[in-house]
């Protein structure tokens, strides 16, 4: 028996769990070179949304009623493989959205860390952490004495670059939508300052806590919160684009202020980049993460929803900001 | 006798002839290290525009009931300074739009080059060259084979920028509001195809005559020009963001799509710059663009319009798209 996650219905807007259907399926036998994974950890991301979208784009989209899939981690339970044995501890990013997937083993890392959960190789020291390492330091390039700002601040990816901005000697202000999330940020994670975009007048208060404006503006989300940041930029700002969570989900092509003059006269840099941009580089990032957590110098936050049944529910929490750090699915 | 351009109404959107006044002012007494400069040519650049809005910027704004300032060739025809001897060829960056400036002698530099017009140290030698020079190489980082679209291409700088973009081995296509620009660009300097974005659709005749997409967009002029062009970006595409002369005249700040899901989802980068973000890197510009000129791999074209009461209208012809290349006001 193979519960698994069939995405039935393209979001039009706001995805609903009308989209979604638990069904049972097969295990289909091993070939050679293949690894039967058992799931145990699931990772829902909001990148996922644009891959419910039809069209092309840096990566092909869901098929219709077929299993969804992203990160996994699990415990081989078979192997035809040299390179797996039954037992081992694996990680794989687009695994199916089920109890049991089927890999190559050239898309399996084994991963072992006795002193963290499992979870973290979906989170600090995965596709998170890493698109966070690689965008705040090589698209942010922090200095010292510089100010950042981060937005999607709570999520896993804008509290792992505001801690590593936090690390090179910055004044890291988040962003988030709630003040709990940002007692956390600031009393846990050590950010010098948040602010809860649903309160208050972001620019004025954004204005007020950055005197000096703006260096860095790592950006997770997008849209009107953008805008803001964008007022308070400095010459020779830089602004990594992340993600744009808020226009995920928008129906028709988003219109806002034009950033190019601001861009123009401040001699500034807006900076999209993918984490497979970085893939000959992961090795580097989990070394560097990993000592980070183990010298204390970076904390990691996890959200577990319990129960395959329940991954769709997750997802939709993305969208209403429901996760404090990484959202992850605990199957077994 | 120093007639004067003086700046006597600030423009609210199109400057028209009326911000303009023509007065006769005294020439004042030279200072030890000052030098007066009788003017021969001087810049009418779109720059000028946010000088004549009051507020911050990377540059102060004109005073109003002042002498405007900007980029001039002339002639010492008197000398406070060891380094300046009457009848030396100058060029300064912002003295005035007046028959004698006075300047301090550290604010010139010497121009000598018997075989072109001195007019070049305005424009192909001057700001336009050494703004398109650093623009596309250092910003836009053209590699051989990639395509490279340029708007404004029959601009000082857009001609340029496109010329060392074919020097670089790209395929090179201008945009420019007319066909007899465009046929310059093509039959004069090489362009390998220039649309008019007064007619047709220009994203689709875009489209079709970049079949590999467009890996550097050089813009001079914002707008829905750009917007066209930022739907075929590619893969790791550069965005050198040189001017946006369609937006200078706006009364609002300028609405259009958000560029940013494109930019993530294409890792692509734009980028701000300023000429003096340059500055050390002047001579090295300007001896590379010489010898490009030298070795007909080059070619420039002057717009010039006699008389120091034309300068407005010479002004005010850069935002109807007038000029093909650089405009330039003949003072004596």
């Amino acid at each position: 028996m193979n519960r698994q996650i069939i995405l039935v219905k393209r979001p039009d807007g706001l995805p609903s769990e009308e989209c979604f259907k638990l069904l049972e399926g097969e295990i289909p036998e091993l070939k050679d070179g293949e690894v039967l994974v058992k799931t145990m950890y699931l990772s829902v991301d909001p990148y996922m949304r644009g891959r419910m979208n039809d069209g092309k784009s840096y990566i092909s989209p869901f098929a219709l009623n077929e299993v969804l899939t992203g990160g996994v981690v699990g415990e081989v339970v078979e192997s035809k493989s040299d390179e797996f044995a039954k037992g081992d501890m694996v990680m794989g990013g687009f695994l199916g959205w089920q109890d049991y997937s089927i890999a190559k083993a050239g898309d399996l890392i084994k991963v072992e860390n006795k002193d963290l959960s499992p979870g973290v190789f979906l989170g600090i020291l995965g596709m998170p952490g890493l698109t966070a390492y690689f965008g705040i330091l090589d698209v942010g390039k922090p200095k010292a004495g510089e100010t950042v700002v981060v937005s999607g601040a709570a999520g896993a990816v804008g509290m792992t670059a505001g801690q590593i901005a936090k690390i090179k000697g910055c004044t890291v202000i988040g962003i988030s939508g709630s003040d709990k999330k940002n007692e956390y940020l600031v009393k846990e994670l050590g950010f010098d300052n948040a602010l809860n975009y649903n309160t208050g007048n972001l620019r004025k208060e954004l204005k007020k806590i950055c005197p000096q404006g703006v260096d860095v503006y790592f950006d997770n989300v997008g849209g009107e919160i953008s805008d803001a940041v964008m007022t308070l930029i400095n010459y020779k700002a830089r602004i990594p684009i992340c993600g744009q969570i808020s226009l995920y989900n928008v129906k028709r092509p988003p219109v806002g202020p034009r950033v190019q003059v601001q861009l123009l006269t401040k001699s500034a840099v807006m900076e999209g980049f993918l984490i497979f941009d970085y893939k000959e580089r992961f090795g580097e990032g989990m070394e560097q993460l990993s000592k980070w957590i183990s010298e204390n110098k970076l904390k990691y936050s996890e959200n577990i929803v319990e129960g395959l049944e329940n991954a769709p529910k997750a997802f939709l929490g993305l969208f209403a900001g429901e996760n404090l750090g990484k959202q992850i699915v605990k199957v077994v």
